[in-house]
């Protein structure tokens, strides 16, 4: 399995953001809808075999799983309309137990800690100094860590840095969090680069 | 420069249609605003050597060059009202000549041939029946033609195979326009996956 964990720091845990402001009032959620949107879509298809976690200000954790998800459809609107009724669903989600808001989809009081300590994979962070991702064997199952469009901060820096097995850059330009799930994918499709 | 041709098929050519329904009304505009996003958006920057070319309904040619662009945030919304913009301002362009709408962006009444003809460079066909893209020496000025949520029609299919010099495959995964805008610029950025 494919895993994608997106850090968003100023996304609203509660639902009472509008869909006409994604990229205002509800903390550039825009930016996650998109790595959604890059982690689970093909041509006519849903990547199955992939979950996305997406952690809203190191509260919430948006679970979605591209084995049951029903209903999305790929533009940022329809994304963000999911992920406000996870966050509608927020209450029935007790501990750190998960609530299911629509089919595929799964909300949970937990930060970027307890998200990455129940993950299991090869954790991969992307980083500009990383090694050049050609010369790292794709791994069998693994989790990219990704963070909006601020930097992670220092906590979750250290957090990600006792959690990855592997630092690998994907090119020398910096991309967006999206355009990376979009690279790391095609990576791994084509074996390194070798299998098309 | 790197160019992309993007056709909507279904985009309304007037400025009438609503930013709440892009993926509706508006004829999957979101499909086109994406891909502008992912041929002109690094991170914290804007690819200058791009220019990005919608074709709307084989009537109206929406170019956008990155190195005259301003005020465009990478949401589907903020594109989309630029695009709307674009159309506000078709009646100033007359004939084939292009009007101005907002810096960067320019309207004319180009159909898909009409655009073709008008452009420079080495004619990039993405085809899931094409030559593994690894295989294909990167071009210097690359024109990358693709289509939105629907295949090419009969007529444009002819044109691109009289324009093409390459036909070449992103992959094992047949990828949405955006996501295959994506990966081309990872393998020119890197020199076919050579140079990290």
């Amino acid at each position: 399995m494919r895993q994608f964990v997106v850090v968003g720091h100023d996304v609203p845990t509660d639902p009472d953001f509008s869909l006409d402001d994604l990229a205002g009032g509800a903390g550039r959620l825009d930016v996650l809808c998109r790595c959604v949107n890059s982690a689970l879509f093909l041509s006519h298809d849903i990547r199955e075999d992939v979950e996305v976690h997406l952690v809203l200000a190191d509260e919430v954790t948006v679970r979605i799983d591209g084995s049951a998800l029903r209903y999305m459809s790929p533009d940022e609107r329809n994304i963000a309309s999911l992920v406000r009724k996870a966050l509608e669903a927020k209450d029935q989600a007790i501990g750190h137990r998960e609530a299911e808001s629509t089919p595929g989809i799964y909300v949970s009081k937990k930060g970027f800690e307890a998200t990455m300590d129940g993950i299991d994979g090869t954790v991969v962070e992307l980083h500009e100094d990383g090694d050049p991702v050609v010369d790292v064997e794709p791994p069998a199952d693994p989790v990219f860590v990704l963070s909006d469009h601020h930097d992670f901060t220092e906590d979750e820096t250290a957090t990600l840095a006792d959690a990855a097995e592997e630092r690998v850059r994907l090119g020398p330009k910096v991309l967006h969090a999206d355009h990376s799930i979009t690279v790391a994918h095609n990576y791994l499709d084509t074996e390194g680069f070798t299998d098309y």
